[in-house]
This record gives structure tokens, sequence and C-alpha cells, in this order.
């Protein structure tokens, strides 16, 4: 049970690569006295077009992994493994574990003015229901329309964020989005906040973009104090990273999501 | 070690997912006789944006996986893993394992005028330098261009190969082939004969193609010729499919790749 006793300890967030990096950032910005701990399934990723199963095997996988490094509590920084794993993962285990999801719609919810809201995401996600099932549960009488971009993810790690291509490909993916008027999408992968100029360009200034990478740290401030379990002390706390591909390549790509270099990244099999 | 004994077991197969069905589709037209277990590591794929120690790592997991099988031979229907992986296979594994980077080579060699040879493939493909070896071996007048395209096999999975995003896409990353006029190009990819529309369209039709998922079959046929290890009788075959993900998302995609349908698929670990 997490407790006071535990606030020195890192916080441990997993994604299945790269994506995760934004929440790691958004945590380093608003909570920056806190450790943390990041492990990127490189060698499995993606996992958005795998199936349930998989993911929850991969999920609870890289949960363990992160326990053994003794974290206070669990950030899962995608998608695709909230969507199916968190609740197997929260009977699993005996620590916090926080979802993109829940504050995803939380946002979603209080954006939107004309109960319109979009989504996109992985195929993984979308055929969950993970999103308007819980956008219904905090208000059914939201419209929730749904779309997967499996190729988006692709064109990021592309480098290809900017390219005219994509906003063509953007075009296609949102155009029942655009005709049914939503006033809010959520980005439902955490590689998306990359492509929010095109997805502007596509929708319009107006639409309201909600990045669950920022609306995830809400929820860790608020297990944190409730449990007093937050790093007691006001020094800068560290990262540390964790693959289980190589270390390289991640290292090179993970510049475009955190914003600055980063050093030492460590290899380690689940 | 493969001899007559063993003529009447099935011919392995691996790919990474889906692509190397094109050459279980090749082995079945014209070695029909044969019985093939095809494996497809779908919970893992793709291995084409992973690291050569990864590759290997899977290979070899899945080699075991197909003996486990009682299989006479090996094919490695995965440029990636041919590329990285087939030497380290054939020093641990005491069975025939055949590539499809030699035949692919060799063909090419054969077809080419002007000596100006063009390789697309994924990107782990491509940075192994497994294709300009093995040409320069062949014979090394011969100048090669090679091209990662790692957006190529989203593009087919998402069945966007005939759109125009598509052709916009080949267009950007043949550039410097057509520049070149490169007059052979070889299909790196066991996905990319699904693109061969698109490619005519891109480099005119005077430029070969060389599929690699037609040459492998040759050095199947000339293992088991070598060895009298052909099957003895001339029924149809049977064809076995495994995956390590779900397979219901296999069998949907599998039709794309074979021309026809799919009955049972089923799943297993690595």
């Amino acid at each position: 049970m997490l407790s006071s006793k535990n606030r020195n300890q890192p916080i441990g967030v997993f994604d299945s690569g790269l994506g995760g990096l934004t929440v790691v950032k958004a945590l380093m910005r608003r909570l920056p006295q806190e450790d943390i701990i990041y492990f990127g399934d490189t060698a499995r990723v993606p996992y958005g077009t795998k199936s349930r199963e998989s993911i929850i095997r991969f999920s609870k996988e890289n949960v363990a992994l992160l326990l053994k490094r003794q974290v206070k509590m669990i950030v899962v920084a995608c998608n695709s493994s909230s969507s199916h794993a968190l609740a197997a993962l929260r009977e699993t285990f005996d620590v916090p574990i926080i979802g993109v999801i829940e504050p995803g719609c939380r946002a979603a919810v209080k954006a939107t003015k004309n109960k319109k809201v979009g989504i996109i995401a992985t195929p993984a996600t979308i055929n969950s229901y993970a999103y308007p099932q819980e956008i219904a549960r905090l208000d059914s009488s939201i419209k929730v329309l749904g779309q997967a971009c499996p190729l988006f993810v692709p064109l990021i790690e592309e480098g290809w964020s900017a390219k005219m291509v994509t906003l063509t490909i953007a075009q296609e993916y949102l155009k029942k989005m655009r005709q049914s008027q939503i006033d809010t999408l959520i980005l439902g992968c955490t590689h998306y906040p990359l492509l929010k100029t095109t997805l502007r360009k596509v929708l319009g200034v107006k639409v309201k973009l909600v990045d669950s990478a920022e609306e995830v740290v809400h929820d860790v401030r608020a297990v944190l104090t409730n449990k007093a379990a937050g790093y007691a002390g006001s020094r800068k706390g560290t990262v540390q990273f964790l693959v289980s591909d190589e270390p390289a390549h991640f290292q090179k790509l993970a510049r475009r999501f955190l914003g600055f270099d980063i050093q030492d990244v460590e290899r380690c099999h689940v």
C-alpha cells in the first residue's frame, strides 16, 4: 500500500515505446521534484495493432519490471494498454495505477459545449470502446465519434509530422468528425500531441484538442497528495530510461517527444 | 541432417507477421505436394524497426518453435530476419535454412542490364547492408541504391495500396532511384509485392521488379532435390498457420496476401 513511507521512491511510467515520453515531459514540468523510471517496451512495440490478450500479458510484465525497481506507483502512459489492461493490472498489483483514459475523458467532458466529442487512437484503443464507455459514465448525453488512425504513429516516427502527405491522411481520417462538427477531440495516443499543428489545420482552431499526457498529471498529483506520498523536499528529481530493444534508436527519437537529449538508456528484457 | 528419411515432413516458414504469406503462396503454387507450417510472430511484429540483437533472438525462438513441429527445413520468409539472423540461425540449428536475400540478389544480378539496382526494404534490412554485400559478392561492378520505406507496411496493412496518398509517398521514397535510372528494383520486404502497381506507376513499366517470394522457391526446390527430400507422392499438401497474437486479425488480413480465405489458425507463444 502506498503511504508516506514510500514518498522518496520513484514514479514508474511505461508505454509500448516512445509515446509515453509526452507523459514524462508533463510529469517533469509539473512535479519536478519526483524521481521517474520510464520503461518503453520497444522490442514489442506497437501495442495498438495487437490483441487484448497480448496487451494485458505485456502490460503485466511491464508493471512487474517496474515494481522490481521499487516504484511507488504506476502510470500507464499508453492508451492501448490503459484501454485493455488497466482493470487487470489493478486486480493484480497492490500499488496505485493511473491510466490515461479517465483523465482524458474528464477533460473532454469539461471542454465540450456542443456535446460532440471525437477520439482518435490506435485500432486497439478504438476497438476497446474504453473512451465512449467512460464518457457515457460521466455524461451520457455526449455523442462520441471514434476513429482508428494506424498510420499516424509511423508517420510521426518517420519524422513526417509536418509533411503535406500527413495532412492529406489526416483529412481522410477526420472526414466524418468534420462533418459531425465535433468541438472537442481527444488525442487518444501519446504520440499524437506531435500532430497538433496538422490536426488544427484540418479541424480549425476552434476545436479543442485534449492531450491526455497533460491531464494524467492531475491524477498522479491527487494520488500523491491523498496518500501523503509526494517527494519530501524540493530538489530536482532524476529520470531513468529503460527499454527492451536497442537503446540507441530510442535515444535518437526521444528528443522529438521530450524536447531535450537524454544520455543513459538501459536495456532490459521483459 | 536432412535426407530422404525426412521427405514427408513439412517445410517450416516464418515471418514477423503476414508478409511471409507471399512466400507460402509461391511455395503452394510451385511445390503443391509439400506440407507447410507457417509461423507469423504477430505479437512482436514488426521486426523491420527493431535492432539486430532483438531480431536474432526472435528468429532463434521462431526456428525452435517450428522444429518442435518436426519441419524438415526452414524458410526465413522475412527480409529483416534474413538480413540479420541467417548466419546465426545456420550456426545454431542443424537443418537447411533458406533466406530471401540470396535468391533476390541472384535474380536482380541476372535481370539488370545497366548495372544499377535499387532495393526498397525496412530500416533494419537497409541498415544491415545484406543486399549490397551479396550483390557485390556476385558482381562488384553493379551499383546498388538502398531506400528504407517504413511507411509501406502500415499503408498495405491499412488496405491503402491503391490510394493516391500511397503513390505520393512512393514518389518521395523512390525519387533518388528514378534520378539514378535503376533498371531493376528488389522488393526487399515480403509485403511489397502488394505495391507492384503503385511502384510501376512511379518507376515506369521498364524497370524490372524482383519479388523474392518467387525467387526463394528455386532455392527450396534445389535443397529438396539435392537431399532427395521432396515429398514422395503427388497429392496436394496441407498448410498449417500458427501465430503468436490473436488468430482473428491474421485470418482477416491473410486473404490480401494469399488470395483465398484460411480457416484454422492456431495461437502459440514464443
